[in-house]
């Protein structure tokens, strides 16, 4: 989405988990990982500061500089308070948008990341609802007044935080939203940019 | 400290919380209120969007329209998610600070607000301390990287989560952050700034 908002319409490589040749020259194994220009740079946030600095005259990601340190928080909200309590609700369901060698990576890693299996959280799971309703409360707050986290039309904190139920939506058919819940008319504003872009990827339809 | 950091030095008027006179006149009972240039404008957001626009000339507060914008998600971060988690520790050290008609006054409508009596609040304090703690991972995150919410100096959504905390400190000697925690780092410098004018507030010497 950050690539949408500059007007770049990238050629993408699809990575496994456990397929990881395609960003091996990177470097590192993680993704996203966008070449462009001769550069390699990897991870959203890095990216999104390189699309700012290399296409300045494209829509800004930020607004400033001001806005481009506060989505520093706003990324460490989304990864360390929002991330958490949403992994509680729908991670027990990914195991079935997975071929068997991913799945079997993916269930040892994340059961040792969390320390607990996903039969646990599963069984846990409605239990973990109530704190991940209150955890939204900010986000909740903001968007009773404004359409956009970044104000009138959506920037890089919104696509950083929706990123997450992004996420969600594409390994989980969990309600994680409320209907009437301003975060839920805000997710379905993001779903619609860009001509659909998010849309366009396939939501859950196995768990 | 958003009136400091626009370089301005108001004559101040105390108001009690049974003693709202100086501040009739703005049709509301609340603080803070600033008078300005004929203007009344009432409340710590609201004052720092009048400062930043009626001063444009002077340090900037928000650092753009992006850090304007994302600025009111870190009042909503501060308000819904740190502040409830903060009561739980401080506020039944208040009492001791106010004269017999406030306290009576703040006990009664904070016991209502809360639910609880101050003495519940004080007995479960030591178990709120783990929530508070996990609350403020976002601010810690952020802070490991950055001397400052808002980048290399200090702005609005800096003074803004550091409101609460200077609230505590001025009627609370009750050990909210340890010495280690890059946020008692963060405070320790915003304590610092302007000459020490938040560290010229006296703290609490009676709990």
């Amino acid at each position: 989405m950050a690539l949408a908002h500059k007007r770049l319409d990238p050629a993408l490589v699809s990575v496994g988990f456990t397929a990881k040749e395609p960003i091996a020259f990177s470097g590192q194994d993680r993704v996203p990982v966008l070449t462009d220009r001769g550069a390699t740079i990897c991870g959203s946030r890095e990216i999104a500061d390189y699309l700012e600095d290399a296409y300045p005259d494209r829509p800004s990601l930020f607004g400033g500089a001001g806005g481009r340190a506060l989505s520093l928080f706003v990324d460490s909200w989304a990864e360390r308070t929002l991330f958490p309590a949403l992994v509680k609700l729908v991670l027990c369901d990914v195991l079935a948008h997975l071929d068997p060698a991913d799945a079997e990576y993916v269930r040892r890693t994340r059961e040792q990341q969390i320390g607990k299996s996903f039969e646990a959280m599963r069984a846990e799971r409605e239990r973990s609802v109530g704190p991940w309703r209150g955890c939204l409360a900010p986000l909740r707050t903001r968007l009773r007044t404004s359409p956009y986290l970044c104000g009138a039309e959506p920037a890089y904190a919104d696509y950083s935080v929706f990123g997450f139920f992004q996420w969600a939506r594409m390994i989980s058919a969990f309600p994680v939203l409320d209907t009437g819940d301003p975060v839920h008319a805000w997710r379905g504003r993001l779903l619609a940019a860009f001509g659909g872009l998010a849309d366009a990827a396939p939501a859950d339809d196995l768990s």
